[in-house]
């Protein structure tokens, strides 16, 4: 049976990603030896690792003065990263879900956080609007896409008092076009849109480094990576080369514009099948509904149809649409590589199952 | 042609690992999902990262008291990581090479560093003895195997005064039996021994945790990761499985004391060319030579056919033999998954080299 791998992450990745790699595992371009045992330092993964940040920095536009950098340990990791590099006194964060609330904690230990606003009463069903940022904040943090909660905010913000963004685009880097100039640090975990789990994605605006007086141990220090190339130890080499695929997929695909309006598409035929479905509803602000994670739930009178929901759609194919348990319900996460035909087949299991019930 | 795969890491990993491995990349335990694009709490994965991490402390014999957790960020994070968790006052660190050396520049962040003992003035071509740890010592770190110099310990050294070891045994773990109960942590790189650069391994006595009083970076906190079962944020979830392929090998090879048994041989018979050929010499003391990575250089007269011999031994089939730049020459590392043939097909090459010469 076709699967439709609807899983929150790691997640669907293109046949074009995972077919190249799997016989790179073989064969790594033609070397006779196996990707998965080649020397970092060798000239074809050096020229995979070059490759792979020279097309980041194409299709997101980034400009001058700014790297691209590999790291390993998630973006959780990125949690201490960046006020470990960027927070002096004091900074400003966006709560919209449990990874932003994360962020906060670790940043709680290098300086005073600015809470601006959060929905954590509403159970994260919206993005806080009309919130200030401090002009004394050393960066302004948010988090893009909450997975967990199926929230996005599709736009770059603006403090209009300069202060840079710092952005957790783990789960929609990639989506749309993005301003990288209005960011100091963007930084995502690959499981998403772009590899396997095991390598994380920082864009770091060099100017942005080397002003706080704090010692930075040498691997969590941002200029380390950046020196070195993402080389300055043995870099995660094999969800790279994955990555490096999906990238010229995506060149292929025609860039973001392209993928954005695709992602635009998908996610709008299947919230029109959840306003419609008299069985579901959805689970946030209409306005501040997620493009790559589609939460819902069963309508009350349904309630006790959800195992039953799971198990009839488990049985068409559908793979990881049991929602996360802050949320409940299902969730579907459309990332770049999802077809609409799964999408299709997903909002055909639904009509099926309202007619039956 | 034939290839031989001397790297120094990432590294050569037993066919067993790479068919397994580029199999589940098509089709991960009959999901009809690829290994790249399962979710890490799925059932199917919980009980690989489960195998793996049980079948080191069966492989190492781990005590009762310790756990393995599975990490990012290479080794190199390990060297912040050990004295975030473990420095209080002091610490004892041997000096036998580059690695060892990075970790003490780290270490020296955190605390009161004591270098028991160095060889850098002999340019690491010796393991120091007769150093002394001080028992005031939180824990006395080495690097068990230098991959750079071709030195190793092989053997769990004794403080003789209750001072536990912390060992970075990227290069050479698994390569022999090792006494677990007489370490606070061990930790490695997998690309050598293990599996594809991207994960990183620790053993942790548990006890030695939670007597500093910094905080700590909620990554960067063991406990974290001991609690979750590796699992707190997303794993590096191919390098795991990769892993927990290794290790089955390892069963089937009948654990570590046949796998240094064979270390040893393979080890031996290239040393033994090394000595006997008058174009060649090793170049670090013979009681501390590594079974992992043997480095050789011409002897002087025959100085100006290094370039000769490299080209003459890659046109035979052998990769990765060129050696480190701080030390030149040569460096053939017989990890594990080195069949002895491949060494073999080496010492061919330099008796041929030789005849002609």
């Amino acid at each position: 049976m076709n699967k439709h791998n609807f899983s929150a992450g790691p997640s669907i990745l293109s046949e074009y990603t995972i077919k190249n790699s799997a016989a790179a595992v073989i064969d790594f371009e033609g070397t006779g030896l196996s990707i998965l045992e080649v020397s970092h330092r060798g000239k074809e993964f050096v020229a995979v690792c070059d490759e792979a940040r020279a097309r980041i920095k194409k299709l997101l536009d980034v400009p001058a003065g700014y790297e691209v950098v590999f790291l390993g340990g998630g973006a959780s990791l990125q949690f201490c990263m960046v006020p470990f590099n960027l927070l002096n006194r004091k900074a400003s964060y966006l709560d919209t879900g449990t990874w932003a609330s994360n962020a906060i904690k670790e940043a709680k230990l290098f300086g005073e956080v600015d809470v601006v606003a959060s929905s954590k009463d509403a159970n994260y069903t919206f993005i806080p609007k009309n919130y200030r940022v401090g002009e004394d904040s050393d960066y302004f943090h948010f988090t893009s896409n909450n997975t967990i909660y199926g929230t996005e905010m599709r736009y770059d913000p603006d403090c209009g008092n300069g202060v840079r963004l710092v952005c957790d685009m783990s789960s929609d880097i990639f989506s749309r076009p993005v301003d990288v100039s209005k960011y100091d640090i963007i930084y995502a975990g690959a499981q998403k849109n772009l590899a396997p789990a095991g390598v994380t994605l920082a864009i770091v605006r060099e100017g942005s480094l080397g002003h706080v007086e704090r010692a930075i141990p040498t691997m969590l220090d941002y200029r380390t990576h950046i020196k070195k190339e993402s080389m300055f130890n043995t870099p995660p080499v094999f969800p790279i080369f994955a990555a490096l695929q999906t990238l010229k997929w995506y060149k292929e695909l025609g860039g973001l514009e392209a993928i954005e309006k695709m992602n635009l598409e998908k996610a709008a035929i299947l919230y029109d099948e959840i306003d419609r479905n008299r069985l579901f509803r959805g689970t946030v602000a209409t306005e501040d509904r997620s493009i790559m994670n589609v939460c819902f739930v069963m309508n009350d009178e349904y309630k006790d149809m959800e195992a039953d929901f799971g198990a009839f759609a488990s049985a068409a194919g559908m793979v990881g649409i049991k929602g996360h348990r802050s949320v409940g319900g299902f969730r579907a996460s459309l990332y770049n590589a999802m077809p609409k035909s799964s999408v299709e087949a997903l909002i055909s299991t639904m009509k099926t199952f309202e007619k039956q019930h």
